[in-house]
């Protein structure tokens, strides 16, 4: 079931707060994933899913989930301005990473928002370790619900099987094999 | 002790959204105001204190009184324009009066919240029917107190009948009678 | 219409909670008092009607209202008695007072619940000076809502003046007048 | 990490509600198990702890994951007995697994909530599949947190290798091996 899930597509983004380099999934691959897209002016999103969204990014600081938020403006998009947001960042105190969506060719739609085939803010969308797409969530999701699947996620083994990885380092025989020296 | 109580001072305003005509307190006198003071990027007014003048703004609309939205922006005056605040307005469905307050000169507190002497946002100021401040309220406050104020402002006389109440303390002539010494 | 509004029956009570003397709607007279209605494993009660209750009683004590919580048992009796709701009360740090309703004499409606016309729990009563009922609420109120009933029935000038309004329509003679033909 | 906590103690009850026959911690072995214990009068238990043990039994009742109430009563054990849990249990909807706690032998704290060394109510234990504790903890919880606590000890493998146990079904050659007559 899992393989059939799709890969997440990537990022396209003009501008991140927060972080001190730009974020990939490529560069992200092997670790979990959860990016929440949103609107500043969105209503759901700013009383419910971007404080829940910085609530695991605090409540699983210490595993190696990777929270994104993304800023998908596809209405109103004067007024939801970078200088808007960052704003916005500031007095909501948001901490978590934020990557501005990349703003349509001829569609008032975002490139990543479009490319993820989201239905509108708030979204989530978390990606487990292989990459692919393990839950793609819409509007006001259950706070028990969402710490279950990340932390399923995160349970997840790494997508390279840890034998491959573990005979790297190997420098005498173990059971199964012997490395060449 | 209510005769101690303050004349609000007038709005000043630049521009108003959901009403046809501007609003003053002076044509408001005789009716009780609630001012709700506000910044639409200030989390304890978007999560709380603005909804819940808007809930009364709709509760208390078969009553006299005048529920007045009023955008005090004394920080990121950029970020919270006047378009800004139509796209807020409109996402967020606020249907109460909002007048954008005066900007301040050569000071980032607009005009009319210097006036009120308000401390930040959210702030309410609850007016009666005689134009005296009746109750000052700053951050988050109990729903059932605000309904009890309300209440209590619309109960009052009109303020008319306070000038004979005044006459009692009067040692010369007015308008309309002259006490005995 | 307040005059057309019924007069409030008096409450049947076997025991009492949180007041050293009984109190009766007769001794009441002359100043509002709600009445919530509850039982102690009904869900709508502990969880919201309850402490709605038990927060005018709070918030209101500076005033004349008189806060009384009535419960009304009419199922799982032998689960809800008295000295239950002593551990109830105890435990929910419920200080407003508390009446027992009298049981029903055949049936599982207690004796006040039934004068009252209650259609269950939790229920309110209003009651103004004049021993009226003023406003009669089933299931969840509006924190807001509540503040205003009660602010309002508080600002009613106190009964009497009603005797006065009741000898214009009085054509025999009462306890205290005799009206002309 | 794992291999130190300690083996959580059986459950010591008298009664149960919402399940056909008992529950063994022994018998669930190999199974993740969440114990909430809970007084069906205390607050804290009744407005936020037993909703969401009850929510969890929900959310993850397509895993294995066993959900436990138990009624530990340490205070007001008259007003607390079975007859008024069965009651409780009815009003509140509450359809997890019940299980009443053995009262102690001259102390008001019953078996199993000693057993455990719990402070009081709400309390939860979250156990492992090889019946060692995950998770203690006392007072209100996070849904987020327990969310990903349970998720967590789902995800783990089971103590005992599924390939043995499968072998004492087997009645015929596997890859592995080929059981005797």
């Amino acid at each position: 079931m899992m393989k059939e899930a799709p890969l997440a597509p990537e990022l396209a983004v003009t501008s991140w707060f927060n972080t001190q380099k730009p974020l990939t999934l490529a560069g992200l691959r092997g670790r979990p994933v959860l990016i929440h897209a949103f609107q500043m002016l969105c209503p759901g999103c700013v009383i419910h899913g971007t404080p829940q969204a910085q609530k695991a990014h605090m409540m699983f600081r210490d595993s190696d989930l990777q929270v994104i938020g993304l800023h998908t403006v596809f209405e109103h998009h004067d007024a939801m301005n970078a200088r808007a947001l960052e704003a916005y960042i500031h007095e909501f105190r948001v901490t978590m990473p934020i990557a501005v969506d990349q703003p349509g060719d001829g569609t008032p739609t975002p490139v990543t928002m479009r490319r993820l085939g989201l239905r509108g803010t708030p979204s989530s969308v978390l990606i487990g370790r292989d990459g692919r797409i393990r839950h793609h969530g819409f509007g006001q999701e259950d706070d028990m619900a969402v710490g279950a699947l990340i932390a399923a996620a995160i349970a997840e083994k790494p997508f390279t099987p840890a034998l491959a990885t573990d005979s790297a380092d190997a420098d005498t025989c173990t059971d199964t094999f012997c490395p060449a020296p």
